[in-house]
């Protein structure tokens, strides 16, 4: 039996695992050669850590299940009919069983033309063009600008109360206005605007009430303004309309809301609103014999009959689960129990010693959240290296206030340009830090 | 007093720094913000280091010095009779003291060509695409190719048997077939081929013989083909043609020959052969008064009468000389005693447990090299953190035979694209293993 899993996120990743050195073929195809640690991409965004930190070849991952292969490849689509997934380049996969775990895109509420002012945090280039933004706003502002402009430059906009707008809000202001006070002469990083805007009444309104009150608090502390019931109507190059207001601003962030990725397509499926896909308990498309859809993707309804919130720790229970049950049907040909989700419990970082945890009966704020909160990362990360690379990192920064990883890296084309000429006209410098050709 | 360096790199900041805290004014320009330990880039070219392990903020080495401005730009020209720096965008720089410190780009002897598709290691972006390249072809092969292609698929040549040459022929090697041997499932890592082609009869010219005969003999057992007395004729996507035969290759990393960044021509000079500017022995360019060229750039004999080479000690040794000496003209009118260099010994590495140490009088090959030389990189790199993580990694890839920052990443647009929109035709997933919104 031949499973093909596209995907390699924490869904994807964790069935491929339950099903390693398993009797049974197993392809998991992505479209980059790396898992990466998702709920740590702000930490990219504002230089506190490196793209390597939170992103782990899937080979590697995969190294020691022998069943497995990875192939990097983009999925264009599925003739399920056939029992074929089509890739971009390559050939096409044949498979027994499928399983989709895809995951979400940010959602921009019909207005995807604001992505492009407005990234969302969703991959590592995503973080890597915030991160460079952001510091080199702040050159702009140091370099010389009017009173008006530096205002902009200095301004960041978040968008989305949620737990990505909290923390990468968070993070802005410990960045722009704590981490990188000394550093600049001219702009007092103290003027450094952040700004989060939620349309909803409060914040993190998957906690219960007063985490979000607490959440808010301790924003304002690190001098991030926070905007309720306030909706964004415009976002451009310069900044955001919200509620009929102009905020200029260098980099606007968004984090509002999310939508399953377009996989519904491949299987000549409508989906939900959100793009999800219905699923039994077993995590099968009924309508798609063969066919299962895992994590964000998938539209399940829990023990409460509100559907399965896009979590990563959902869609890891829904890998294990399947990956196992599609193993046991290899070999025993039993029929899995339904599928149940166990809350692991909820949380969100706000700032240096600043969390909230809700692990439903209790809940947990402060030094001891933000405690746990760095065990419980530092532990969910894939491989013993990133581990203490990452622990190293934070125990820097929680004594120093540094930041890390200020690199302002200009995407470039995927071959560099030629050299200039000698005989062309005047140009830049060489290189200017990178020009020493040996020691 | 204000003097302008342009540069921040082993030079430029070397003088800074000795023109730090003094009664005069000092402004660094450079077109990046960071500062890059050039030396180690074929690690991160190689996945062993991520772009941060090497690259520091400058406005962070220089935070102390409340006297030193720095500034992001690009210098476009220098108006010598008005004293002034001009930058591309915002105001120009008037200064009192001009200090080049602009470094070398690679030299394709007149092919500027073949830049496109053999970078060299010059900057973080090179390294990020040769990474990729390296690792994408990999992937390629993996998937499925036949046997001509899949043989150019793994094939990677470096141009050049100078130190650079070496050490990222030897740093392939590694990687390609020793690290990755159990990450694929198809493809024989032991298969990939390394090149490395040098004109000269022998590795290592500025070292002396027996120790490019011992690289030549490591490099052998690493599994690196060295061509010597071959030159590379031609230079395409495909690969190269050397002496007549046609090697097909996936990366061809360009390590021979350097020369100045183009700014003699800022000064209306003409330059030697290789773009450098003649200095008298207090570094000032005699034609341009307040004008000062240190590192690659500068033309200076040393005690043996032959140009002083273009390496990071040089630039180092003579940033630190016109620093004190600048300041010390401020203080006391005084003029300097004549730079003279001190040779500190010359090192490459060629892979584990391998490198050659030229100190002059004696050298030093093997295991006890190859730890000095840990060593020394350990401590020459700027900041306590990076030095312990480079540690870490260092230690770890001894100890596994790891990897730790095997990403491929796609060099993107300045702004991501705009979401898909749902109703459009089906597409590739969302980023695949980007796609958990929470944890």
């Amino acid at each position: 039996m031949h499973v093909v899993i596209v995907g390699a996120g924490f869904g994807g990743l964790a069935c491929a695992k339950a099903l390693g050195l398993r009797p049974l073929r197993v392809t998991v195809v992505d479209r980059v050669n790396y898992h990466l640690f998702v709920p740590l991409l702000y930490q990219v965004a504002t230089a506190a850590l490196s793209p390597s930190d939170i992103a782990e070849p899937i080979r590697r991952i995969l190294r020691r299940y022998e069943n497995v292969e990875v192939r990097l490849g983009e999925v264009t689509g599925v003739d399920w009919q056939a029992k074929r997934v089509l890739l971009g380049e390559g050939p096409a996969l044949d498979y027994d069983r499928l399983v989709i775990a895809t995951g979400s895109v940010y959602n921009y509420f019909g207005h995807d033309e604001w992505a492009r002012y407005a990234p969302g945090l969703r991959n590592l280039e995503n973080a890597r063009a915030v991160r460079a933004q952001v510091l080199r706003a702040l050159e702009e502002a140091e370099a010389g600008a009017d009173a008006d402009r530096r205002r902009a430059l200095m301004t960041t906009i978040v968008v989305g109360g949620g737990p990505t707008g909290v923390e990468t809000a968070g993070a802005v202001a410990e960045l722009t206005r704590h981490a990188l006070a000394r550093d600049f002469r001219r702009i007092d990083p103290q003027e450094a605007r952040v700004v989060l805007v939620e349309a909803g009444p409060r914040l993190l309104p998957a906690f219960p009430p007063h985490l979000g009150a607490y959440a808010e608090a301790r924003l304002a502390k690190l001098g991030v303004e926070v905007l309720l019931d306030r909706a964004v109507e415009h976002v451009g190059p310069d900044g955001v309309t919200v509620s009929g207001e102009r905020i200029g601003a260098s980099a606007v962030i968004w984090g509002a809301g999310i939508r399953a990725a377009p996989a519904a397509e491949w299987l000549g499926l409508s989906g939900d609103r959100l793009g999800r896909i219905a699923v039994t308990p077993d995590l099968s498309v009924p309508e798609r014999p063969g066919v299962y859809v895992i994590g964000d993707m998938a539209l399940l309804a829990g023990a409460d009959g509100a559907p399965l919130p896009a979590l990563a720790q959902v869609a890891k229970q829904q890998g294990i689960y399947l990956g196992t049950a599609l193993a046991r049907e290899v070999a025993r040909g039993e029929a899995p129990a339904p599928f149940r989700f166990h809350n692991r419990g909820n949380t969100a970082i706000i700032g240096r010693s600043a969390a909230v945890f809700d692990f439903g009966r209790y809940q947990l704020t402060g030094r001891l959240a933000w405690l746990l909160w760095a065990f419980v990362h530092v532990y969910l990360l894939v491989g013993f290296q990133k581990r203490v690379l990452v622990s190293i990192q934070w125990l820097w920064r929680y004594l120093t206030y540094e930041r890390g990883a200020r690199l302002i890296m200009d995407p470039v084309p995927a071959m560099p340009p030629p050299a200039p000429s000698r005989g062309s006209r005047a140009r830049g410098p060489a290189p200017a830090s990178g020009r020493r050709s040996r020691r």
